[in-house]
Parts: C-alpha cells; sequence; structure tokens
C-alpha cells in the first residue's frame, strides 16, 4: 500500500473508529496499515481525541501496556444531550399524538434511525462501565433503541418474543402481567440466544407499571444472566410506585389527558444515578 | 469558534457525513461551521472523496448549483462485499444451525449490530437510485436489517405487525399465506404509519414461497404506497417459483437436510439486475 498523506489518514482511522465503537485498536495495527511510524500514528489519534474532545462528540480511551492501544467511546456533552432530549420532549408533547385507550404515537420518532442512534449513544454513555455482553428487548417497538444500543457498545442484541412462536429449537416461556393492557402475556426466549452468566443491559421505549421490565427481568434470571442496569425512552409518572427499581428513564411522561387534550413530557436530569 | 487545522476538520466533517448519509451539506455550511474559506473546505472534501474512493468504502456525491453541496452515500467495493457476503454464506452453512422442522438459526447473526449494518449499506447501495421515503419490513427478525437499511439511507422504518395488536389508532389488516408455515396469518399497519403515495422498499430477513413479501406488497397497495424494490438477505433456491418477483437476494439458501445434517448456503452474483 501507498504512503497515506495524515489528511487521509484522519478520514479513513475516524470512520473505521466511529464504525467500531469499543473496539481496542493497536498503534502497530494503523501503523502497518498505513504504513506510517508509530509516533505520526500516535499524534493522528491525539488530534482525533482532541477534535472530540473540543466539540464534545465521543471519547476516545487509551489504554497502555503491551496490548494496549485506543478505542473509540460514542459520547454527546451534557448539554448537547439536554438539547437533544429536550427536544424530543417538546415533539412528544403534541395533543395529535394522543391514541384512543390513552396511548401515545411515538412510532415516527421510535422508528427514525438518526433518532435511536443518538439515544442509542445515550445509554451507552451512561452504561458504559458495565460492560455488558448483550443487550436485551421485547418486541417490537423497543427493537430500534435497543438495537442502536447495542451498536453503540459494539454487541449483540437478543430479542425476547412476545408470544410463544420461537422457532429456535428449546426456549424459555414465562407469564408476566402488564399493567398498561392490564392483562397476562407470555414471553419466550429460545436457550440458544444467551450463554449462561450472560452479562445484559435491558432496553425498551416505554414504562408505566413495569410488569414487562419485571417479566425480562425474570425471564433473565431463568437463563441465569446478570442484568447490569435497565433503560427506557419514557416512563410515566403515575403509578410512581414500579414494579422495578433502578432504571434509567431519559424522559417522563407527566400527563396524558384524552378529554381535555393534554400530554406533558419533560427530559429527566440525567445526573441522577443509574 | 476557533480556527480548526484542516486534520481536526478531517475528523469533524468525517464524522458529520458518516453520521447522516444521503444529507446535503453545503460548502458555506462547513465554511461558517469552522470559520474557514470554501476553498480550503473544497479542498478538505475532495481529500475525503479520494480516501473513500481509494479504499472503495463509501462515495461522495457532489450536486452543483445554487443549492449545491455533498452528500455522502453509504457503499462497499465489489470486492469488499463479496468477501463479506461469502464469509456469512460461510457461518451460516453450518449444520449446528439446522433447528427442528427445517429452519435455520440465523438470530446470532440478524441480530448483530456490526453485521446489519453492513448489510444496510449493501442494500442502500444496491437501490440508491430509488430515492425511497421508507424502509417497510414486517416483525420480528427482520427489524434490525430493515433499520440498518434505514440508517444508510437516513430515512424512517414503517414495521407492519404480524397480528392485529396495532395501538395505533385505526389500521389496515390483510390476511396472507405463509408457505413456510403453512397458515394463514394476520399482518397491520396503523393507518397513521405511512402516508398516502410514499415510496416504500421492503427489507426481509428471509423469503421461502414469498408469501410474507406478497403480504406486504399487497398492505402496501391499501396505502397506496409505491414499492420500489425489494430486498432479503437469504432466499431459497426452492421453490423457483416465488409469488414474488423483481426482488434482490443476497444468499442463496440451497440445500437444509435435516436428516443428513447439511446446509448449504453461498453469496449470490450481485450483478444481476434488482
Amino acid at each position: 500500500m501507498e504512503k497515506w498523506r495524515r489528511s487521509e489518514r484522519m478520514v479513513l482511522i475516524t470512520k473505521m473508529l466511529l464504525e467500531n465503537p469499543h473496539q481496542l485498536f493497536t498503534l502497530g495495527y494503523f501503523a502497518e496499515l498505513f504504513q506510517s511510524a508509530k509516533s505520526s500514528i500516535s499524534e493522528d489519534l491525539s488530534i482525533i481525541k482532541n477534535a472530540f474532545l473540543e466539540t464534545g462528540q465521543g471519547n476516545m480511551e487509551t489504554v497502555s501496556g503491551a496490548a494496549g492501544g485506543v478505542r473509540y467511546l460514542p459520547y454527546n456533552s451534557p448539554a448537547v444531550e439536554k438539547e437533544f432530549l429536550d427536544d424530543l420532549a417538546r415533539r412528544l408533547s403534541d395533543p395529535r399524538r394522543i391514541l384512543p385507550g390513552g396511548y401515545l404515537y411515538m412510532t415516527d420518532i421510535i422508528y427514525n434511525p438518526a433518532i435511536v442512534a443518538k439515544i442509542g449513544t445515550i445509554f451507552a454513555h451512561r452504561f458504559v462501565g458495565k460492560e455488558p455482553d448483550h443487550i436485551v428487548t421485547v418486541e417490537t417497538k423497543g427493537i430500534p433503541l435497543a438495537l442502536m444500543t447495542a451498536k453503540a457498545f459494539n454487541i449483540s442484541l437478543v430479542i425476547i418474543r412476545d408470544d410463544s412462536r420461537v422457532t429456535e429449537g428449546s426456549a424459555v416461556s414465562i407469564n408476566y402481567f402488564s399493567g398498561s393492557s392490564k392483562k397476562i402475556g407470555t414471553m419466550s426466549l429460545a436457550r440458544r440466544a444467551l450463554e449462561p452468566d450472560a452479562r445484559v443491559i435491558i432496553i425498551d421505549d416505554f414504562m408505566k407499571a413495569g410488569g414487562t421490565a419485571k417479566g425480562m427481568i425474570d425471564l433473565m434470571k431463568e437463563f441465569k444472566a446478570e442484568v447490569l442496569g435497565m433503560g427506557v425512552l419514557v416512563d410515566t409518572k403515575e403509578p410512581e410506585d414500579k414494579l422495578v427499581e433502578n432504571y434509567l428513564g431519559l424522559l417522563e411522561l407527566k400527563e396524558l389527558d384524552e378529554k381535555n387534550e393534554k400530554v406533558t413530557i419533560h427530559s429527566k436530569n440525567l445526573t441522577e444515578d443509574v
């Protein structure tokens, strides 16, 4: 391969880092790929690190030692995060989103890849110290959020089916009580979908009473998986006493008044402990 | 904002382009953002374009005129694509993937964000001239692939429910015959999920007889949506006579012999017409 100029290396290294978050790249790897001295590559990486740092979009973590290198951790500064979540809250607080039965129409938001990619980055940053093996969700609406969180961690997604239609060999099923829909549901996961002692983070789009979330936690126990954390995009103020504790909600639905056509959602203070 | 060095601009412009594929950025926008002359920005963009071109990973399209600018189109060179799909075919041709009933275990592959991101790029490149408004899929297994295709196009995803559990106001349901499972199913989509005359591309993970695919096409007709194309990750050699025509399959399942524990999948020649 020919020699590359620094400006070209900047483009290509940035692309590799962004497309492979959390993956450790050694100086030697880049030095060989670009036929450059390790000292030049080291300087390249400093420039990338500073550019991310100064604009508050992404962290570069340096791992020292013989097996050392750098890895890119998706991140947005608190100011960027707050502006994004406030905007999302504003867009969701639109009375035209109220659906019969007191539901809120959110699919245009939670199926928008650019938006869910940003939410995935927020979750991945909040849970960065946990080092999960998988992101777990239950079908259907939470899947895009969960996939983008998994992408930001560069780990695989596990999707629990919300019935027993699993066609992947033996499966474990549990019943759960959904407080929102006031009914008993069944959720199932194929045995081979999760190895024993897996470390997981659960991601979903919405939490009211927490019945579905509790179902997922119970199912994880059946797999001897360790639930390191749970994140939801929107939770409701009422009931305050949820069936699960210690979860991270990004937005809070304070009020959904179908009769008076009013919906109030605000972003939460993310400095609180997860 | 202070002046940025070229090497820093390279990092930040590359990040913006990669995170916003298909979005048009004007020279003036970057010039103002970085407080740089348009001629410097123009040179920056040429360097990025060449770096992508020389390594066969991504296209930069230049749009001329007063409202002109550049946009990034995800792309991999045919060689990179072929190597990736061959590797995928090899990994899927593992007899341990055979499930009771003649199914193939693929979820570890199709729920892996890094893999589905690459597949999304392949679909987006193949359908780049079509300019869709939305990517459409049916729950559940095709969702990650469809979301990543939508991400590569920077457009939103529409997920058809495969029953009538839609809680989003009035919905349109149709029955379809699934040749693989030999049963009649119902798929539904909320009225407000798709505007009239929408231009869509359908993405799914697997096609056997094409009954589910035909169901999606029929449902799109109910919404007066125009189906511009259809892409599936794996289709089966048998039956050769599918219920739908003109779709793009990336991998072909030639044989799945449960008794003799043999499965054969190969990548298809992507030069064929879509």
